[in-house]
């Protein structure tokens, strides 16, 4: 008997066709597998469109809407592959890594930079790379994208054009493919066991402020008035903010005291962000102000919405590896 | 008679020393040519402190004083090597390859991740190298950092504690040492040649947004109301926003026709924005919103305030090419 893959279609660049207003989302899980017959001799496939978006329009209350399916196509799956728009899969692979923890099938996101039909598209290798992954019986939510399978929490798309479109980021791919197939890699599992109530329950009151040289404070104030409950900062280096003239860290101390929880991140694509070693980054040791470590900016984003789900008991997670999202071992 | 290189000093983690509220900038421009007599054998130095700051502390302020110093500095100089933080570099480079324009001598950043009397510090080769290019008779502002050189518009600092710091962006670096010395590339000079009045004159009232999916379009209200003349907006792919439910697309028209003006570029790190491709972009067409094209963000940043500078004067060449920091063959 074949293993049982579910595809979950959701729209994206390998659903798109030419319209007059540009490329739109329109082919349909089914017509993308009758696109790709060879996907059949490996699975017995069902196909279900959750919708229909370019991925720009896939938001948190997307996220829910896809967690939801997958949890239901997992009570009669083997694996699942979902094929999503590529520019905002990093984030909703990510988001999805918080609110299915505990999953015990592979969830395998791809798509593609040309659409399935077109003749030089790369979607054909991609999806049967998502189908072998979505066949390795290793749980958690991945992306397979152009020979690499890498975590959700890791992924950042690169590059706008060229067909290797993501990289994994402060880890190296979790597996790769050649002529020989599906080589994946054994991978120590330092992250925390955790029994999450509601895993689906979100908050996206979250505001992503990526400093430059010279912001104003009052963005501050504004984010505060506002009623966002959470912050992602995009600090210089190592976790620098300015302070003459414009007193950004008396600032970000002020709101964090008035409950706003702020993780703080690098616009350093790669390594860690770490309070202790500058003087510039010294102010920061406040409550409810947490360093994102080597996090990337899409799961440091995705995580702080989902710890917003349910602050009380889920906070304390902010500083601990949950989905491979972050090495503990760079915890300032 | 030797060369004349003049040292300007601005602190960083190249002058930092250990306190008790973590590393301060504290070595002076003279200090550094001290611990490093073998410079003055390549030219007649003359050394010059021109502020003492981390450079998470460096704001248009800083970008200002720093031109003036080496326009004033350039009248006695065959070269110029500005050590700087790290943290903002890629930004203060990129201002001055504007407020510089048409420069005659090189001038040449560089900096290091740990400081110049550490053991394994990286100043003393970065700052040999710095030198070198410095003494190239190569007009423009450049960063030279671990064997590479790139020009300053170019430039993003990509790791916090790897000494490989930075990568030129859409571009390969236009330099490179190795033990035969400093290799220089031909390059194609592409660029508008642009008559400024005050180059100096900058407009600081840019705000720079990173999208993330569920950036409420409160936010735009908010640019308009406090005041602000500019923005970069750093969307998904190829300039990719959302629109249903939060619709950001007719939210940025409507702060456009009231005269805000913006710069999209990519939150994807290579590679162009083009909005002409899919549906989710083709909105953006409307006067005062402009492509950054392959621009880095800190470009896009630093050549939008200093458009504002005069943007009468100054708008026009936003799409052009003024000191190599876009492509434009990637013009849509």
């Amino acid at each position: 008997m074949l293993p049982r893959i579910t595809l979950l279609a959701t729209g994206g660049t390998i659903a798109s066709q030419q319209t007059d207003q540009g490329l739109m989302p329109l082919t349909t899980a089914r017509e993308i597998l009758d696109f790709m017959p060879s996907l059949s001799q490996l699975a017995d496939i069902t196909a279900r469109d959750v919708f229909m978006l370019d991925s720009s329009n896939i938001q948190p209350e997307e996220w829910q809407q896809l967690a939801q399916a997958v949890l239901e196509a997992a009570k009669g799956a083997d694996g699942i592959v979902i094929t999503h728009g590529t520019d905002t899969m990093a984030y909703t692979a990510s988001a999805l890594s918080f609110m299915l923890l505990g999953i015990d099938i592979p969830v395998v996101f791809t798509g593609s930079q040309l659409p399935l039909t077109h003749p030089h598209s790369d979607a054909p290798g991609n999806l049967r790379e998502a189908f072998a992954m979505a066949l390795s019986q290793r749980k958690g939510v991945y992306i397979a994208f152009q020979h690499k399978v890498m975590y959700g929490t890791r992924a950042v798309k690169m590059r706008t054009l060229g067909f290797d479109a993501f990289d994994s980021i402060n880890m190296p791919p979790i597996g790769f493919f050649d002529a020989d197939g599906l080589h994946l890699h054994q991978v120590q599992d330092a992250c925390a066991q955790a029994e999450i109530d509601n895993p689906l329950e979100i908050d996206s009151k979250v505001f992503l402020l990526k400093m430059m040289p010279g912001t104003d404070p009052e963005i501050f104030d504004h984010i505060l008035r506002a009623g966002y409950r959470g912050l992602v900062l995009e600090a210089f280096g190592l976790g620098g903010l300015h302070y003459i003239r414009r007193n950004l860290i008396d600032k970000l101390r002020h709101i964090s005291e008035q409950g706003l929880i702020t993780l703080v991140t690098t616009q350093c694509l790669y390594e860690k962000a770490d309070f202790n070693i500058y003087e510039v980054g010294k102010g920061f040791q406040t409550p409810g102000i947490y360093g994102a470590h080597d996090m990337t900016t899409e799961a440091a984003v995705t995580k702080l919405m989902w710890a917003l789900g349910d602050i009380e008991k889920r906070q304390a997670y902010l500083t601990k590896c949950l989905a491979h999202e972050m090495n503990e071992k760079t915890t300032p």
